[in-house]
């Protein structure tokens, strides 16, 4: 199915090209702006959506029937839905983004060295990024404002659910753009639903720095697969908690019930709790209790069944499985070597957190558990951007290269090499 | 042709898999390995290259005479031979390696949130490191030093015509590591010179984290092409040097002629010299004498030909050439914006210098020039790790995401997010 916001076909590798040229072209312009002008865009943008809510919503009601009529689920049309306070969401969110530091052009690690040569590194953006996402509007605003202010160009590919949603957005952003007197082309919202626009997009090599997909596990590895361009990723995360023999039970209790139940469709919820043979059939209990009481299905092995013996028993696969749900796996194991060879044989490399008072034991897990987050003593659900002080997320990567863990502003941009002489030469 | 070390073949792709699986495991235990133990396996790995030089050069001999037989060229051949000289060097770099800080472990940042938690970032190994060069056999040391010290596994896949040399340096790096009680399989060298080892070493993502490949062009371009593994590469050095009306001629002078000229075959190495509209009457005539006298062959734009008559023309293609030869091609520009176009344009991303005694202009040449390193008054030759202050370098990457430019040991590990808590919770 081919459909535009203006419903007209067209040729789509053409298109492609042109909205990677177009976004090539202003990211010099946006990477060199002041940080001011940035600001003012942020603003400007977070106005026009707030000033534009009428339309915004008459263009939403646009997707939510056609999604109605397609027969999306009620979750996903609860996603799609751009209420009156989502809107102004999207907005503070804009000028949260504003009031953050800009990362560009900052200096650091200048040294002389003993040839005379001054070094130092300058953070600088990468260049062009694409985003491509699913349902959810508010990912438009959030992505462009995240771009502009860390000085890359974006093209934001959006679900085809909610195309009208996003063309009214990127109706904003140009508007703000334009009030600032930064390049309109500097957010570029693709306006087709054709499918080949992805396939298109992974190949403009030429004018694309990296790739962030945002969506369910099948999307992101086929973008991964298929991509021509590096990409910043976040596969799934099966989280652990290891309670420790050494552990305060009362903490124990408080951090393994939080991650698991403070949010069951989070990357960065607990899936599997692994608990120390020496202090199981004093905290299982407990946990078993309380789990219970939320509704929260467990899955033991034998073990576990043993001194929580109404539960149900894990299957092999139940220790890869993310359930994003209130379904959670349990494990006694022997001690900290055997929490940790777990971790590394069925983690995601997401969160991973102890629960001890040892001190020796909580450092061997920090240094030790090869995970983009590892805590100790505090629940996963905290591995996040704001909470961790970026101040905003274009999303956590599971990746080791480059970013890793929360993707905030700094994730957008690199480091490059600077360096002062006097007619200094190499001898 | 497929030949081992001992002339046996076997199936490629178990061999390969079984290496992965190997430097899986062994990067587990080198990862935690404290400082001193590897830079006590650095130093016998030292020793034993020292102490077996009688070995090492006979192994050598036959990769030589294999060489002759094959015909390769002189300068193929001097880069294979182990002289004394280069076993003194390749055992002392590694010494220097032992000697550099351990950016293992080292936290930063850590900083308490509002909600109580405190968080920090921890470096740490990427993994295991896959390495692919060509001739030198020096690179296998090398690059075994700097894995092991940053804390890595590598899998190391050299020339085929460095067979020999190459198995006998694993030998002493195996020696090396089992003496200071590391796994011997932390570092291990393809000893296969079947060439579908190197596509079935492309394959191995779940146990190699990064591939590193050095050499040329065709090389790297098919690497990149080929691999599923994220890949740390360097394409070319198409290297600028822009000298501004506002330049010092002394300065100016010096810096571009011994960004070319100092040596010819290194991507740093000057490649085009672009010269102000307003200074190029009076810096050019000397430039090009000096050129004239050092043998390098100018190619010119019309401009520059009516101001150094007995010159060639340069080609459109000259512009994108890297010729790591005595060849310059020259070209005279308007000012500092058309200097950044033609950067822009032509250029490799590698390192670009500006020679100006105005500020404003180097500022905007730093901000505004893309490249893995910028430099005002300085020769382009100094872009290099050591004289970074790297301490030494793997190889200088032109990618944006993760390392760019010289990539030394920091190159070779990445930031976890680590948090402390004391029983908090998301709430």
């Amino acid at each position: 199915m081919t459909e535009t916001a203006e419903s007209v076909s067209f040729d789509v590798p053409s298109y492609m090209r042109e909205l990677g040229r177009c976004a090539r072209q202003a990211s010099r312009l946006v990477g060199r702006a002041e940080s001011g002008d940035k600001n003012a865009a942020l603003y400007a943008i977070a106005d026009a959506i707030v000033a534009d809510r009428v339309q915004l919503a008459a263009e939403n009601r646009k997707d939510l029937q056609a999604g109605k009529q397609r027969g999306l689920d009620a979750a996903l049309l609860d996603r799609l839905e751009l209420t009156d306070a989502r809107i102004d969401a999207m907005a503070e969110g804009l000028r949260q983004i504003a009031a953050l530091d800009d990362p560009v052009g900052a200096i650091s690690d200048l040294n002389y060295r003993p040839s005379g040569i001054q070094v130092g590194r300058m953070r600088v953006p990468l260049g062009v990024i694409g985003i491509i996402y699913e349902s959810r509007p508010n990912v438009t605003a959030d992505a462009a404002g995240l771009c502009l202010k860390s000085g890359n160009a974006c093209i934001l590919r959006g679900g085809s659910e909610a195309l009208h949603s996003n063309q009214a957005l990127a109706g904003c952003i140009k508007k703000g753009l334009q009030q600032a007197g930064l390049p309109a082309t500097a957010v570029q919202v693709v306006a087709t639903t054709d499918r080949a626009a992805v396939g298109e997009l992974l190949k403009l090599e030429e004018f694309v720095d990296v790739i962030v997909p945002r969506g369910g596990k099948g999307l992101i590895e086929r973008i991964s697969r298929e991509s021509r361009i590096p990409v910043i990723k976040h596969l799934h995360g099966v989280c652990h908690t290891y309670i420790d023999d050494q552990a305060d039970i009362d903490k124990a209790v408080k951090v393994a019930f939080n991650a698991k139940t403070q949010r069951y469709g989070t990357c960065n919820t607990m899936e599997t709790l692994l608990v120390a043979e020496g202090i199981a059939e004093r905290v299982l209990p407990l946990l078993g209790r309380m789990y219970r009481d939320a509704g929260v299905e467990l899955r033991g092995c034998e073990r576990s069944r043993q001194i929580l013996n109404d539960i149900n028993a894990a299957q092999d696969s139940d220790w890869n499985e993310e359930y994003l749900a209130p379904i959670l796996s349990v494990r006694v194991v022997a001690d900290l070597d055997a929490a940790i060879d777990h971790i590394e044989k069925f983690g995601s490399r997401h969160t991973d957190v102890i629960v001890s008072e040892n001190i020796t034991r909580a450092r061997r897990f920090l240094r030790e558990v090869d995970s983009s987050s590892v805590m100790v003593n505090a629940s996963s659900r905290f591995a996040d951007g704001f909470e961790y002080g970026l101040g905003a997320e274009i999303g956590i990567s599971t990746d080791k290269l480059h970013a890793r863990g929360p993707v905030g502003l700094e994730g957008l941009t690199t480091l490059k090499f600077i360096v002062f002489g006097d007619g200094h030469i190499r001898v």
